[in-house]
């Protein structure tokens, strides 16, 4: 019976066919739970770009900063492609989750049963399953290092950014690790590269130290390198894995792209004190079947999901919306990219209204 | 008729088992084809660590820097791990690239016919099968980078290590990708994350620079993120990767893997102008299998082929240790790690041999 605030940042290319399922399924939530969800749609991406030159106006961000949360579709296009980088999308989407304080980026990589099939690894490996969740240090590292850029030194062009990262910051994303990892399986394994890095001994040293406070907690460490390995050779040894930023993209990209349904894979990035959750789903903006009712709207959906559950505390509410994805799947429907002979094909919009209807 | 210098650093773990059995069949090629190799065996590593304190011994680099080509096996092991960084054996590696000046790693990815059933990924991903090149940077990017360290900062610890390129290291490396893609499909994917990154950003210019000299080579940019994702989704696209130190690290290591006969894969790393090549398979050193005659002998002497080939310019030699290991595929016989119900099991000893008598 409660009364909530979101913003609805659906972005560009299938981002707004993919975010309007959602809403859909919002709504029915809203009707059966009894509660009133404010939706605060705003610009945002490569459409902010084109009404108002920037990809995170000023206007957009007020809106996410009042709200409870966000929940936002995919940025990014060949049209905003040429652009200065300091004004791409993607400086919108790293703006956003910097002005929201979202530290923590929780990345599942679940093999649903029903999809087994699409798995793009040898049946057997996966006999057990897949089912990792990712925790993915989001506003430090060399993404937001400085000094940072591209000067002339002696004579010829240097590149350079930094990796860093203070000890509070690796604290803080190690506890949400590790919190996670008590709520599941209680293993947690921490990537870095401290046979190289510097920075990777601090990070090592820190995760470390938090492990004292979680004596349950299974710790173990593992070089980045050999962490994409064992995700292609056994990826049911891992429960709960954290690492930094740049380590984080790469390998939850790999961990995603190993279940084979990519469209079907949610993120959740939190951590602010005041600040609203993120939700988004892991795919891009796809622009190549954009606006032509294909794309798959779960990721999003089950982005909802989590938003109910992280933001807002909704947990019963959650559960109904990850209950009917489950319903849907095991009914045999299946948007084009996860399509296989015998199943039922149906497109976004009637795969959003198929899930609303079994909220 | 040559005669050459061959510095044989064994190292540890099984590193001094399957050296062994590379250097059985470079005498055989000795023999074959009238070549004199003096080989010159010297301390690195864990090893190195043991007899004289520092994994890189004077003694050693003098051995390697006055020999035409190096052959290694591996380094490391627990009993050196909880040493200070500074000494690990690791470090030795980093030292001897470096004092090599071996810029480039070419590390091949290639499914073995034989071996196809090894492979991780789902049979129809791979029916095409796999066989990439990535050559990787090696002596430049975040691994070498100052600034770095760990400092106390504002009164807590701050880890930092620099990410950079300047133009020339990015421009050599780049050269031998173009040159090695002449050779093969003509297609090179240059990986990097220019989307945030300023050093990826000149990566990227200056790996466009390069192409306008290869003009048939179909260059592509490819995301460090998204290229994790299509070496799982489909690895048949690729020809010839190339990318900064970090991330050939994890991509060189995750299309390894996706062969699922990374006892099969050999490595080089040249580029220096009066130094000798390295070569050495892309396992590490086992510790765990070490001295029981189990490990895999055939990414050492493939990488020896890589040596014959790239260092001494012997291409007949090269072809005839590839054949040599492809004929004892072909009739079966399989080390512990790629056997399979129905193959002849042999130890590490035996495969040497049976290579070795078919050179
Ligand atoms: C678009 C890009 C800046 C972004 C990132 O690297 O964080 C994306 O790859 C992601 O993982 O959300
Ligand atoms: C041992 C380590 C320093 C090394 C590296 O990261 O370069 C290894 O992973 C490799 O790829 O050869």
């Amino acid at each position: 019976m409660g009364s909530y605030k979101i913003a609805v940042l659906p972005g560009d290319g299938i981002g707004p066919e993919v975010v309007a399922e959602a809403v859909k399924v919002l709504s029915i939530v809203g009707k059966k739970f009894h509660h009133s969800f404010d939706l605060r749609y705003a610009d945002f991406g490569g459409a902010a770009i084109d009404s108002s030159g920037v990809p995170f106006p000023p206007a957009t961000q007020d809106v996410c900063m009042s709200s409870d949360a966000v929940l936002f579709g995919a940025v990014g296009g060949p049209k905003w492609d040429t652009l200065d980088p300091a004004i791409r999308p993607e400086k919108g989407l790293l703006a956003l989750r910097k002005a929201a304080g979202a530290f923590a980026n929780l990345r599942p990589a679940k093999l649903f049963s029903e999809l087994a099939d699409a798995c793009y690894l040898r049946p057997d490996i996966v006999a057990n399953g897949i089912d990792i969740l990712v925790v993915r240090e989001l506003i430090g590292d060399v993404y937001f290092g400085e000094p940072s850029g591209i000067e002339v030194r002696d004579g010829e062009r240097v590149g350079f950014s930094n990796m860093i990262y203070a000890e509070h910051e690796i604290r803080r994303v190690a506890e949400v690790a590790f919190e996670t990892a008590m709520k599941r399986g209680k293993r947690l394994c921490s990537v870095d590269k401290a046979n190289v890095l510097a920075v990777s001994r601090l990070w090592r040293e820190v995760v470390t130290e938090v492990a004292k406070g979680y004596p349950e907690v299974e710790l173990s460490h593992m070089y980045v390198d050999n962490a994409a390995m064992q995700l292609v050779r056994n990826p049911a040894a891992f429960d709960v894995i954290v690492t930094g930023n740049l380590f984080g993209d790469i390998l939850s990209d790999e961990a995603a792209a190993i279940t084979g349904s990519i469209g079907m894979l949610p993120s959740a990035s939190v951590g602010g004190a005041n600040t609203p959750g993120l939700y988004e789903p892991v795919h891009g903006s796809a622009p190549d079947i954009a606006g032509q009712n294909l794309a798959n709207p779960v990721a999003t959906i089950l982005s909802l999901a989590m938003l109910l559950r992280y933001s807002l505390n909704l947990s019963a509410e959650a559960d109904a919306v990850e209950a009917a994805v489950a319903a849907v799947l095991a009914a045999g429907y299946r948007t084009g990219d996860i399509y296989r002979d015998g199943m039922k094909r149906v497109g976004c919009t009637e795969m959003g209204q198929l899930i609303a209807d079994r909220v």
